[in-house]
């Protein structure tokens, strides 16, 4: 009864349920993935980890393959989601990015100004980012069909500010000083990064991607203003570009719920909630017009089972019956997440969500 | 015509404008401070904090008005807030606190279980936080009426988050762990934490403040089911006990904007808004039962001065005319902020506000 539907369909997919969420069709139970699901918490991908620092796991098609398939094997989400970086982008228009544990991603020559964007180079996908499709190519293959398989690139403003701010930061005040010293350039940085991710999301595709998902991970790093002239429009034109390959994209715009509105206005047909969200503002805000993803706080896996399914019920109640919903966290699941919470949680959604439909 | 009123009125200050905009009264333009405005931006402040650690300097009533005093001097601001910091409360109770660059406030042995909590001291605030009571009769007598002293406090949640992560955290994951796994102990640290901000901020307002401010500065790591679980409660309790005093409360709950219509009927008379929320969106909220405070993005004083005129007269419109409204920053001012910048905010401000007012 709470079984995906098991015969082959005409996506080539044995479970299709987020395919057919995704769509806003009707299904028999709510699918549901975690962001960062291929991640620190699986001792097995601590295994891989321990054998290669974190690029040479996004650039070895083998490796990426192995930990893009872990949580599907082992705590039965109903994607995989391809593993790699949000910055493989910027670096491969020829910016040197290096992990530091406890860093982060590092930037040796952050863009400072017009001198840094006009030696970004021209991606030839195909050539730059071969790895990433390879690992899509492989992926598939290994998956047979068992669940789709998710691709996905940074926002352009996310990736504009490590771009300039060189590493995370608490305020962005670099790329944000950027934006009113010389407004321009800022759009000019995000207007070659939208032409990048587009091809590049459109290649991921090629290679497989049944949904593609882009992460505007620092949105809310944005006023509210700001968002709408710093990143929405250029949400819109990467949008635009891939929708004619009728393959879903999801938007996650994190901390831009002031946005909701006009993000369900973008051509994405799918729409991710922040877990710093009200996901009944986001439900009144897009009016039926994108479907929903989200948004169990990662800290909720962090307590007993049993306020784990009250706090997943909880969510299943905000989107009510025959829900346009897609079960997933409001961010990346943390690393110190046990990993028996963290398939109690699968298997929560799976079993509880069934009677809010048919 | 953009003056304050300059003659003494019956709150002894020849500059009342805060005063008056907190209590909803018509002034003839608006005022302004800056959250952090004793900070770092200014090289008198750096000169002081060349001399003496961040604690030292809380910690020495001379050394404490000098550089709350800066700002009114130098940056012309229609307030002063004294210099402290929210952490003083937990190291009256007991826990250690010392603060290291880069990194901020450490605590030796944060607050693991109900061991910790029962292990926190009683305050008794004159014999323990007494020195930031001096602090504010010495700068009270220093300013001679010139502007209103503000004093402040941290919120339960934000202090009870420091005591339990024992440091700054990106997740807040320890803290929202034991929201899960021993919601009761949560309550009991953040029952005991209300209590004694509220018999600080009395003894604040005793020693000569005139305006006393609640910093909810981690309120956003909360859900915003949580938010009113976990720390709106404990800001009601703290606003009934010090409204007694008839000194206005202002809360800044920091991107907790999903709660505007919430907080604006605990009781206090002003509530700061963040640059990450919509100031219109706040003011529909609050349906004028409050005062806003707020909300200009701090990274707007690093861009051009004709630019920060546009972002200003941007608040002012969104405010509109005879506006219950203390213009300030939507959070504290940045440490590369220029000086001259900074000035030049006050000043346009002072300037551009006297036509929306009378």
């Amino acid at each position: 009864m709470n079984q995906p539907s098991v015969s082959m369909n005409d996506t080539g997919l044995k479970n299709d349920l987020l395919i057919r969420a995704c769509q806003g069709q009707p299904t028999p139970r709510t699918p549901v993935w975690m962001m960062r699901q291929a991640g620190r918490y699986l001792p097995e991908y601590q295994a891989v980890r321990a054998k290669a620092d974190f690029l040479a796991m996004c650039r070895t098609p083998e490796l990426a393959t192995e930990v893009t398939l872990q949580p599907v094997d082992i705590i039965g989400v109903d994607a995989a989601i391809i593993f790699s970086d949000i910055l493989v982008v910027p670096e491969a228009m020829g910016m040197k990015v290096t992990f530091h544990d406890g860093v982060g991603p590092v930037f040796d020559h952050p863009i400072d100004g017009p001198r840094e964007i006009q030696a970004l180079e021209p991606v030839v996908v195909e050539e730059k980012l071969g790895y990433v499709l390879e690992a899509l190519e492989m992926t598939k293959r290994a998956l047979d069909g068992r669940v789709p398989l998710i691709g996905f690139a940074g926002a352009p403003w996310t990736i504009a500010g490590y771009m300039v701010e060189g590493r995370s930061s608490k305020t962005f005040a670099k790329v944000k000083a950027m934006r009113y010293t010389r407004p321009d350039l800022l759009h000019q940085l995000l207007d070659r990064l939208s032409h990048v991710v587009s091809d590049f999301l459109l290649a991921q595709i090629d290679a497989g991607a049944d949904v593609v998902q882009l992460f505007d991970s620092w949105a809310g790093m944005l006023t509210p203003d700001d968002f709408r002239v710093f990143s929405l429009p250029y949400l819109k034109k990467i949008v635009d570009r891939v929708s004619v390959t009728g393959v879903p994209i999801i938007v996650f715009a994190r901390n831009a719920g002031h946005s909701f509105t006009e993000l369900s206005q973008i051509g994405a047909q799918v729409l991710s909630v922040s877990w710093s969200e009200e996901l009944a503002a986001a439900k009144a805000a897009v009016q039926g017009r994108v479907v929903l993803q989200g948004n169990l706080d990662p800290c909720a896996l962090l307590g007993p089972i049993d306020s784990l399914r009250q706090e997943v019920i909880a969510v299943l109640d905000c989107m009510g019956h025959n829900p346009s919903h897609i079960f997933n966290l409001g961010h990346g699941i943390l690393p110190n997440t046990p990993v028996d919470h963290a398939r109690a949680l699968i298997d929560i959604v799976k079993e509880e969500s069934v009677r809010y439909h048919g």
